[in-house]
């Protein structure tokens, strides 16, 4: 299954891709960073990220798109522009009948480093160490478009509907359910995004 | 000239099409919601608009689309929405190689009232006086849509440049002017949009 990470934005739109194999064992495939000219008007640039983001998924035809989930509640002067582009992703998808996922930000820290507040650069590292990088990825920026690429993957697939596999979950995987549900309860009504 | 005026909203997006002119005389087209079901997925939600969106710049062909601004401090719970659906409006147009405007909902009641702070219903009969309509222009919140058409066609073309036409203006749309520099100082630097 090929699962492509999107970290929204409208000046530096990161996109991650990878593959998750039947035992969940993750590859690797391709990491960038999508880019549009701040000197160009809103319109033109939308236009770009969009364009960038649909080269992207032509070129490696994911299975999945998984975009980080934006909050009203974040810096106000970008979370538009941020809105915007994660819009962009998910129309980009839709157009192509790949199914869509979203996730926090803390969920994807959680699923990877086993804490929701770890530091950018353990998170970084563990994507690194889950990949089979020999060294960080690059751009550096880019590395949270792999990470919710790989929350996807290693997400724990009964826990959402709060099924019976969640005995069977590691000590990590419980606490990101955990959180995964507590995010659900506490954003699910308001319609973020 | 053709000018398209798009309310973004992602449950309800409001599309008034109208013609301006060379005298500024202003002829109505068309005016309609293009709806998502809120039961949808937000990627599904957002391909419903865009493609209502696209099916009405490709039936009309307008040389313009205006667009309402979208500011962040607005109703946090749909504004992620309201901005995602017109960033859609915006690559719509500029798949196209349509110039998009922006408007703010003060600009559009200024230029159509006088009064930058009009009530709904005084905004809904000037838009049918100067549009030349018997009844309001329906769905009533399509007006809107109507309103940011029409503030573009009457916009003082040389006042955003502080220009010598100003001094031929009359009353309101020396206000409208005023308004709108206002609004480009206080809101220019914030990237809103």
């Amino acid at each position: 299954m090929i699962i492509m990470g999107v970290d929204p934005g409208l000046t530096r739109c990161g996109v991650g891709v990878i593959e998750a194999g039947v035992t969940r064992r993750l590859s690797f495939i391709h990491v960038d960073v999508v880019r549009s000219d701040p000197k160009l008007s809103q319109d033109l640039r939308l236009l770009a990220i969009y364009n960038g983001l649909v080269e992207k998924i032509e070129r490696f035809a994911p299975d999945m798109v998984s975009i980080e989930r934006v909050f009203a509640q974040e810096n106000r002067n970008t979370v538009l522009g941020t809105a915007q582009a994660a819009g962009l992703a998910m129309l980009a998808a839709a157009q192509r009948g790949i199914p869509v996922a979203l996730h926090t930000p803390t969920e994807a820290k959680l699923a990877i480093t086993g804490n929701g507040k770890a530091e950018k650069i353990q998170v970084e590292r563990m994507v690194a160490r889950v990949l089979g990088l020999n060294t960080l990825p690059q751009p550096a920026d880019a590395a949270d478009a792999l990470s919710v690429a790989i929350c996807h993957a290693l997400r724990p697939q009964g826990a959402l509907q709060g099924g019976e596999r969640e005995q069977h979950l590691t000590p990590a995987q419980r606490r990101w359910a955990e959180a995964s549900q507590q995010a659900t309860r506490r954003h699910g009504a308001r319609r973020d995004m």
